[in-house]
Parts: structure tokens; C-alpha cells; sequence
């Protein structure tokens, strides 16, 4: 089973991708991709786009999982992000995967023990849980980490679930 | 030369098409799609997206509007709006049509004469200046053939434009 787990952002988009082996859980793939700023929004939109369904089409997840959207943001840059999570959304359904949507606390908790994590805690731990030494694992990379995290967590405790309990969260 | 005019909206999206003729340009379709609420958002987005595309490749338009996105709502709605805009801003580029993004006032300038003029007014006017006496078009086909009718204005005056000079608008 695979996890695809996706850090949206307009300029950086995180993205990982863990498998599950009989040890437990492995990172498969991960990075960045850099949105050109000077690009028209539209553009950048069909570069997203089209980076994620490749991703999907190479790895081939079950799941694809990122986090409900922090909505603190002024509306302009809820606006924008809007615009991102939104072609993200599509790729993911387009290439018929399950969505599932997490809250930032969620994650945190399930990457770092405290709902209330940092970014640098989460940067920290998600090598040490996936016992991937790597080091200089970006923020928006290990965002995208943990939320896979977060997923592989919730699917792996009851390993028979009623259907339809995940699914939709997107909503 | 045709222009397809959008209205996104996360339940109601408005779309209407606009052709150059001798005498004018006139409605060459228009519509509003209802995307079903009780639908999780990814689904929502795809129907969307699917319905554009189609509505492009069969009407084939050079150029595609749309309204500058109203910032004043709540983040969470800027965010709902910017995901169904996202993919629709996608499926333009795809397509390889010109996007043109208009500011409100703009459009209801183009309208009705006056940029603070209301719903009511636009949805009354538009019928007159296509010279298409249907009635009962709803104010989302209203609004979508209202910024396709703004953008053609803008379009028309200066014949042969500077290269450059509206592409790149939706940044």
C-alpha cells in the first residue's frame, strides 16, 4: 500500500510518498516542486497539475492525504491557496485515489506527540519515524511526510474498517 | 472570434459564449452548471472541470474571462471559491485559450454604465446589448455573459493591441 501526501503551497509544493513493507512504513519518494513566482497564476496551476498526476501515475498511491487548509489566512492568500489545493483535488480524484483530508493538529500529533507541534519538531522526527537518515529534509518536504504520516496511521490501526469511513472526508 | 465568459461559483457555475458578427457580437450558448452540494468537494471539482473543458472544446473560444475574485468574503469561502477557480483558471490553460480576469466594477462599467450597479441591473441589461430577447436568464448566466461582454469591449477598441498587453492578466 501507498501513501501520497501533499503540502500545498502557490510557490512551494511539498510532496512524499510512503510505502508500507512488512517493517513498517518507508519513504518511496519525496521533494519540493518550485512554482516559477514570475509565472501567471494559471500557468503554475497547469504546472501543479500536471507534476502531481505524474506523481501519481509513477507511484500509483491508494491514498492520497493533505492537510485541511489553515483558514487564519487573509481571504487574498486563502484565495490563492484555494486556487492550488483546488488542481491537487482534482489530480487526486482524476486518477481515481482516496482522499483524505487531515487537520494540522492531527498531523502534528501523529509526527511529533504534541498537537501543538513546530515546524522544526516535525522536520526533526519524520526521519527518525521513517528511520530515513537523510538529512536537510526541506519544511514543505517533511509537511508533506507527515501528513502521509497521519494517513498511514489512521489506516493501519483497524485493519478492517467499515467503508466509507474515511472516504468523503474531503468534503 | 469567440470569448466564453465564466461565473464560478462552488454550486452554481455560469458560462456563457460570445461571438463576433458583422453587426456585433451575439450569444452563441450560455448556461449555468449545478454542481450537486451533497457531492464531496473533489467530486464537485472534477464535474467542473470536465464541464469546461467540453464547453471550450466544442465552442472553441480564443479567449476565456473572468471576474477578479470579490476578496471581502470569509477566508473559508475565499478558499471554497479559490479551489472551483483553480480548476477552471486549469482547464483554460489547458486548452490554450488567452485568460482575461476583470475587476467587478469593470464589468458591470462594461454592463450597465455604472460599476456599482446591482445584480438586478446587469441581469436586466445583458439581454438589450446582445439584442437576444430570452428571457429569465438567472443571474449566473448573467454575470458569466456580462464579463464575456466586458471583455470583448476591451477587445474590439484598439484593433491590432500591443503583444502582451492583456495576456498575463490572472496573475
Amino acid at each position: 500500500m501507498r501513501i501520497l501526501g501533499l503540502d500545498p503551497g502557490s510557490r512551494l509544493l511539498g510532496y512524499g510518498v510512503l510505502e508500507r513493507e512488512r517493517s513498517g512504513w518507508r519513504r518511496l519518494s519525496s521533494g519540493v516542486l518550485r512554482l516559477k513566482p514570475n509565472d501567471p497564476i494559471p500557468h503554475r496551476l497547469a504546472e501543479a497539475f500536471t507534476a502531481v498526476r505524474e506523481i501519481i501515475q509513477l507511484h500509483r498511491p491508494e491514498h492520497v492525504a493533505i492537510e485541511e487548509c489553515f483558514v487564519a489566512h487573509s481571504p487574498r492568500s486563502a484565495l490563492v491557496l484555494g486556487q492550488v489545493r483546488g488542481v491537487l483535488l482534482l489530480a487526486a480524484r482524476l486518477e481515481e485515489t482516496e482522499l483524505h483530508e487531515f487537520a494540522p493538529r492531527s498531523v502534528k500529533l501523529a509526527a511529533v506527540g504534541n498537537g501543538g507541534a513546530s515546524k522544526e519538531q516535525v522536520q526533526a522526527m519524520i526521519p527518525r519515524l521513517l528511520g530515513d537518515c537523510r538529512s536537510g529534509l526541506g519544511a514543505d518536504e517533511a509537511d508533506a511526510l507527515a501528513v502521509a504520516w497521519c494517513c498511514a496511521n489512521q489506516l493501519r490501526s483497524p485493519i478492517v474498517r467499515p467503508a466509507g469511513t474515511l472516504r468523503g472526508a474531503a468534503r
